[in-house]
């Protein structure tokens, strides 16, 4: 179990940065190795470190994990974050499934052609499909499943964050969202990421996407 | 915790199937409502059932269940079928997370313009990045993790016959898989499943898409 958390990615958000927002409001130290170059990648292949050829990759309680949920589950399993119960469980999966969903469209932007029609697939998706659910769960509680605050609740953050990036107002219909948006962001780990000079990542620009391509040797941007 | 579990899918595959198999092997009784005309779809939404307004729907335990993970979470978690501890689940996880990477990229073939290029990059993934984990994970223990059968096993049992079915012999190389099939297949309420006239549905054919189509008012196949 020694030895501090490592996370192994670009230096950017994509597929890491729900796991950096869960280990920070489990308040769980972290360094970071970024991702720069082929041979970093090659390296970590050749010495095993990758089950399945790909990152994120975590050095955690000494161990070497991948896949982005069964990360995101353990670190929520381990820090009480992931329902009470058995029915509680399912409904945290349930909301961080749908929430995943939403942020996997936002994370490809970059690799979109149209990224005219992808955005206002998203927008029109949000408003019509996701965010009305979690109003209405939010409509009472404070947080989304059992009266506690779980993995689901962080992923809602980051993923209203990310939305309100890209649409802004897009909260406006939606105040029980902006409430818990308040809330969460006065917990005092959250605050901190949310300050210049977090671990916290911008959106992805040209280098990130260049980046990316070069370590995965990819020809063409787009998906 | 009355009442049948009922499924409401298309007549086919699709995300579907595992849940299916999972069921099996935690031999629950389910009954399945097949999805054929929009109108079906559209009563569903009016009633509140479907909560991202997405297919798979599972009515279980008294509770509407949606989104795939979600639904195979719960159904191993309650049957003793997600490992013993902590790690074990994280191991499970992992390596269903991986199959089921693989058991999308099938899936997604109806739907996809250029099929062969497609099939090829499957085969290679799953010769290159998959096959070989599961086959040195195999290289001693009976089943994946923990010396105890887990929904893991389950998905790759399913996931290699659907690879055999699109690439006969394909499972040459990796005897430990092979020898898994064998005992996984002896398993009684795997072998009635396997049987004609069973719950488990057969590859997509043209109406499967049709169909699809037609529900979901999609114009083109094609993603």
């Amino acid at each position: 179990m020694a030895g501090k958390v490592v996370l192994h990615y670009f230096n950017g958000r994509g597929k890491m940065e729900s796991i950096r927002w869960l280990l920070t409001v489990a308040e769980v130290d972290f360094d970071e190795v970024f991702l720069t170059t082929r041979e970093q990648y090659l390296k970590l292949l050749s010495d095993g470190d990758l089950m399945f050829q790909q990152v994120p990759f975590v050095e955690m309680d000494g161990m070497k994990l991948v896949q982005t949920k069964a990360i995101l589950n353990y670190i929520a399993e381990k820090h009480n974050l992931h329902g009470k119960d058995l029915k509680d469980k399912l409904m945290v999966n349930t909301h961080s499934e749908g929430l995943m969903d939403l942020m996997d469209m936002i994370m490809t932007l970059p690799f979109t052609a149209d990224v005219k029609t992808k955005l206002d697939n998203i927008q029109n998706k949000a408003k019509d499909r996701y965010l009305p659910v979690f109003e209405k769960a939010l409509s009472g509680p404070i947080y989304l499943v059992g009266g506690r605050l779980s993995c689901a609740d962080v992923q809602l953050l980051e993923c209203t964050l990310m939305l309100e990036e890209k649409f802004a107002g897009i909260l406006a219909e939606f105040p029980n969202l902006k409430s818990f948006q308040g809330r969460m962001t006065r917990i005092p780990a959250v605050s901190r990421f949310l300050q210049p000079g977090s671990k916290r990542k911008p959106q992805p620009d040209d280098v990130y996407v260049k980046t990316i391509m070069e370590v995965f040797n990819i020809k063409s941007p787009f998906l």
